[in-house]
């Protein structure tokens, strides 16, 4: 018998007249309280809906009955809320690891760092700080498919529900990113799309702007293409060279990574093509 | 028989298990299908819910199956999405009345400007381009009660739904409040709560702020403390004089009132205590 | 003599030690006293200097002194300061022509709006409340350049200081463009970079972005391609259709291009290759 | 010899002609190249400058040429761009603290942290992961000046040269605060002056604010009034309850805290009346 105060359940399936109504007969019938309800239906025609109720119910049963009175084609997720498991992959830059190792010692990460993977040493001494694995698989000397089969091995070893890149500046392959679907999210550094690809500082820069933004997104085969999750901006103008606008652009970043981590671990968001939805 | 494509139900009344589930029984029952669904739970347990629907029906028969199945005490508006007739109040300022007057001169502000109340004629030219009545109720030699008592005539006329306050620099009696509840809509020159009162923008500068905002709530009979509606700023520095500021807080008074405006008139506002509720 | 209370003076050359020195000494020897005075030395060695001081003088030989105490290859401009002419081309859209119109109309632009040129005769009778000349220069049937030979002669009459395309959708030839090197400035709805070309906020749909903006920039030859003046965002989510963001980006566009506008019309922006500089 | 690649050169006093030209005379007879220069005269006349510049130089020479040049009354700093020292206090919420922290492991900060202060031992783990001393000293049965005269006692150790509260709860007397005069800087958890004093989360929750915001500023002895170095904004919206927005707010304000601390290390804020002048 579940029993904690606060439960979730996910659908994602085609639209149909009466969802709403056949998902809350089940819950009313159950005597539980719907405290948030939220849905979409996308131009498509696809249905996402995350409800958020309380009470006391045998779990088995209510998903059974779900899906009795659902059409089939529906996908459903009953409380799948709790901490998830990560692996966090880093190179040299250290603000958005940092960021996570803090909110995660104090509990506000929504989530377990397992580990850290880099393909440089560098941030060893800070992840040591709080006692976590690092695993150091540089990619010297090796082809892209073998560093990242040293890396798979490695992920083998924690199962984590997802892949944080917290300013890994690797390119994956497609057959490494096809091994988590959806499950690996980025922080890239300039308000997609613009600037899309290697040094975007340097690009704003020569292009002149008078903002600069960040962008978490999921992975997906095409570089800087997945789903955005979130995205943040801050001003700048023309005193602040190349360098000045990556240093302004780093608390863009570590928070906008926080933001869309914060989104994504609480179940709130929903993929639909190539865009994402925050319920 | 109604048969617009896209209708809107609001309910507002104590939370109880089970409200979701019998509104959308009772759509489901009469074919209508639920194009967006959003509702609120306050703290107190008082239940809002927004949906809007596509479908063809009988207006009295779905209103009165509606009643007969929810809990007494729910207040329901079927369908009151349309044009808002208003009335604008403004005195010598014309940036935001001129917003007003361009949306709605292109049937983009979903009011009908019914007239232009005024207490100096200065911005009679303006009104008089759009072919609006504009009503000059100067209040020089005059008690607040008879002013006001003039303006009340004058309101009787036009019945309208709204009163708009866009840049009224006159502190309205708690008797003129009483007779539009909730129907007032003010925009003020300050992020709220900061600078209540006079020349917010001269207090702003002499406490040297680094952001200036505007406010939009409704009006009731504490000065600046109706329910806030919208909200926004913009960065200022020490080189802006107070003048400066004001001219700049042009800028975001006048759009955040009709982004203000444009929640209420679309009936996505509701009141709850002295918040409001935006769905 | 000059005798304003408030005068203006611009450089803009090559970088060279005691620029400031020499320019303030000059200024000092003619007793004019310094209220603001703001530069800037380029990554590539160019200088820029913006000063406003106050007092009485002989223009010509102030100018005169200024030159012989600087080096060659300095080009100054004394006291541009003055309301500029323009004329400001539409399409079909109204918001940023109306937000020039009112700003005009009560003396905020710090321009005099010779014309409207539009290759649509839609906006006509919003201009005609302003007692404005409209000149509707048609693209049916015509070549790109016979098109803008026509709008040539008109331009012609009126000798402007700046083109304002407020929603021009043509693109302009690079012949046309010549005519005016930094003098024609565009309002681009997208937060450049991202989405150049036609229908962003499509394409914004399409990418699912979080936050979408717009762009004022001077206009060169390569398409959205010229220097930067002024930049904003607005945050949008999944709710937002194409359409959708294309309304908030309204309010986004009229207030950038405003902005922009004021800064050029007072002599703020200096051009350093590709970048706007703003003292 | 001085012989660092940029120097800075900071001035402050009553405003009079010929101040820049004095000045940049000096530098220029000296074969000093200036960088950047930005200087700004308050409306009570007062003039503040800040010279960025390159070259070899004698200090004393320097210095010496310059007081004789200038008017008196005239403040000058020469060169004081190095690391400050600091002593950073807190409560019981690490956000703040963590950030700084970091940021100092990473050389990040402009400035060394000396040692933590505490009235509570919560964030003696986090502090000595970075081998800085933490001392806990409690206000439990300590009347407030007790509790400072340890404090005193513990600073005189280290003669820091600010102070930052870094959530640091608790309200310092006048006399301690008569001990660092512009030298304490506080990050408050709200947009002053909205929301002055305790629980402004709450406070913001209760007035239904739609952005809340954090302020960083100097203290003085009142109460959340010294001089404003940065502020920053979050929207929110009726789903948040004050402790949502209350989490909201840590990021904003870590952020700014650092915004500002990175501005006054660097000496880029001069304190003209209430008012912070940043160059």
């Amino acid at each position: 018998m579940a029993d904690l105060s606060k439960h979730i359940l996910l659908m994602d399936g085609p639209d149909n007249k009466g969802l709403i109504y056949h998902v809350t007969g089940v819950l009313f019938r159950h005597d539980l309280n719907i405290i948030h309800n939220d849905e979409y239906v996308s131009p498509s025609g696809r249905f996402f809906m995350r409800t958020e109720f309380e009470g006391t119910y045998d779990n088995e049963a209510l998903l059974k009955e779900l899906y009795m009175t659902l059409p089939t084609g529906i996908s459903l997720r009953l409380n799948p809320k709790r901490k998830k498991n990560i692996v966090v992959f880093v190179t040299k830059e250290h603000h958005c690891l940092a960021e996570l190792l803090i909110r995660y010692a104090f509990d506000e990460l929504d989530a377990d760092i397992l580990a850290v993977v880099s393909n440089y040493n560098t941030l060893q001494p800070l992840v040591s700080k709080f006692g976590i694995p690092f695993h150091y698989v540089s990619h010297e000397g090796k082809t892209r498919e073998e560093q990242e089969e040293v890396i798979l091995k490695t992920l083998a070893i924690y199962e984590p529900e997802y892949l944080v890149l917290a300013k890994y500046m690797r390119v994956l392959t497609p057959s490494f990113v096809d091994h988590f679907p959806n499950r690996i999210i980025n922080i890239h550094h300039s308000f997609l799309p613009a600037f899309i690809g290697a040094n975007p500082y340097r690009q704003a820069y020569d292009r002149g702007v008078k903002i600069i933004g960040a962008t978490a997104h999921f992975v997906n085969n095409d570089l800087d293409e997945g789903p955005i999750i979130a995205q943040n901006v801050k001003e700048v103008d023309h005193r602040h060279s190349a360098a000045d606008m990556a240093t302004e652009g780093k608390d863009v970043e570590k928070i906008v990574l926080s933001q869309a981590l914060k989104l994504v671990f609480n179940d709130r968001v929903f993929i639909s093509g190539n865009r994402a939805i925050v319920l």
